[in-house]
């Protein structure tokens, strides 16, 4: 029985739609989460950057006492999951890609084209291609691409409207059709904030979360290691950082968790000084 | 005659719109431009973080020994001025509003009806609507609107197509038949970048630059202060930082100089550590 706090965090608002599953999964757990809405988004950013970013969080999580360590970000996964486990050997820390690529390659038909939609900075990483055929070296179908205006339109509440729409037009009408996509990876933890427009725009494509598979792989670790909370753990206890108390963050908030925002622990956190 | 170079700085790329108009007036200025591309976009963010950041680059910009700190972003302008001028008394500061508003004010009939566009932060400021009653108390007609998906859809190079042109007329249309505008102000420096889609959408609308109109600030200050730079003052001693040296930089500041990123001194420079 373990009841310090489960960390969570995100280049901003993203990483908060994993929130959601762990609540139903796992209500015993406290949850730390923090949010980087100051400098927010990380997917057009440069490796070094984001190395540098992910460390800042990672020192604030080790001082809050976190007993694992989750990156429910796409883009910190790709790029910086190794420098944070070295850096905190005694902590475990879990990534979205590994265990998302491990569905994929589990759960879809072998046949299908997968399209994995995610930050430049993930698809350049290659990460999700390489995982999922680590599990499943006889995949022939896997296509990659990079839809850099998703991150900030969310951010900015931009959703249910033509814009939204049009820009996944913009960016998947043709790599739909070249690939004859049936499967998309959303290798984006804000994704999921768009995943009633794909299915609008896109009945017939099969949609797979990493927001959805982080949780399970947080249940399955927490098992493992025998690290689960004990009862008596309220979730009124989860507390939320954000390094930016943007309306936007608040919005999100409420949208994602479907409270209202004195219900929740929201809090300010500045990572810089 | 004084031959240290001018700092410009920006929240992202939005502050090169202003360099090719100083290039032109003030041919023997050498600049010291720096983007917080790493952190960019400032406009949704809270008045205490874009404070802390400014206060980060100023203090970089004094290092490098700038004779004129030039705050090449309204967000900035609107919201950390003060603190800035401050924090570096014996270093003149120019911000881009004073300027904007002043030409507005002077060469606008008064008849106008007159539309700030602008990032949350500097349409939440008021320093436009003030900053134009300063000089001319008579104005009727000042009218205010927030555009914040314009920054990250230009930041990510979405310009020359029909998202951008559709994200105007959602910010734009009913703005513009409500309160009969005839001039727009674009009261963020990202925005000369949208130039050319607005008058195409808008055709009668007149549009006045805060890019252009603090270059010629510079100027004036320049001349009142006997500070210009001597003939000998090279423009290619010109250098670019940006806190961080993604593609988007790259691209832009070689679209609005128009020139090889080989003929552009661009650096990295971390603000954060």
């Amino acid at each position: 029985m373990d009841n310090r706090p489960i960390g969570f965090f995100d280049s901003g608002i993203g990483g908060l739609t994993s929130i959601p599953y762990i609540m139903r999964q796992l209500p015993a757990e406290r949850i730390v989460f923090f949010g980087d809405t100051a400098r927010t988004p990380y997917g057009s950013k440069s490796p070094q950057t984001i190395r540098q970013f992910t460390l800042q969080i990672g020192e604030f999580m080790a001082k809050k006492g976190v007993k694992m360590m989750v990156v429910a970000c796409n883009t910190i996964s790709a790029t910086s999951l190794d420098e944070l486990q070295a850096a905190y050997p005694d902590i475990p820390v879990i990534g979205v890609i590994a265990p998302t690529a491990k569905v994929v390659a589990r759960d879809v038909p072998p046949e299908s084209h997968i399209g994995i939609l995610a930050t430049k900075a993930t698809i350049r990483s290659g990460a999700y291609v390489s995982k999922i055929l680590e599990h499943d070296p006889s995949r022939q179908h896997i296509y990659s691409t990079a839809c850099p205006a998703f991150v900030p339109l969310i951010e900015e509440g931009i959703i249910d409207n033509q814009i939204m729409d049009l820009t996944i037009h913009y960016y998947l009408d043709r790599f739909v059709e070249e690939h004859q996509i049936d499967t998309f990876v959303l290798g984006c933890t804000h994704y999921p904030l768009i995943a009633d427009n794909l299915r609008r725009i896109y009945p017939d494509i099969r949609l797979i979360s990493s927001s959805k598979e982080v949780a399970t792989a947080v249940n399955i670790e927490l098992s493992r290691r025998h690290m689960y909370a004990g009862p008596h753990n309220q979730e009124k206890d989860n507390v939320f950082y954000a390094s930016d108390l943007s309306e936007n963050f608040v919005n999100m908030i409420q949208r994602i968790l479907g409270r209202d925002q004195d219900e929740l622990n929201i809090r300010f956190k500045n990572l810089d000084l």
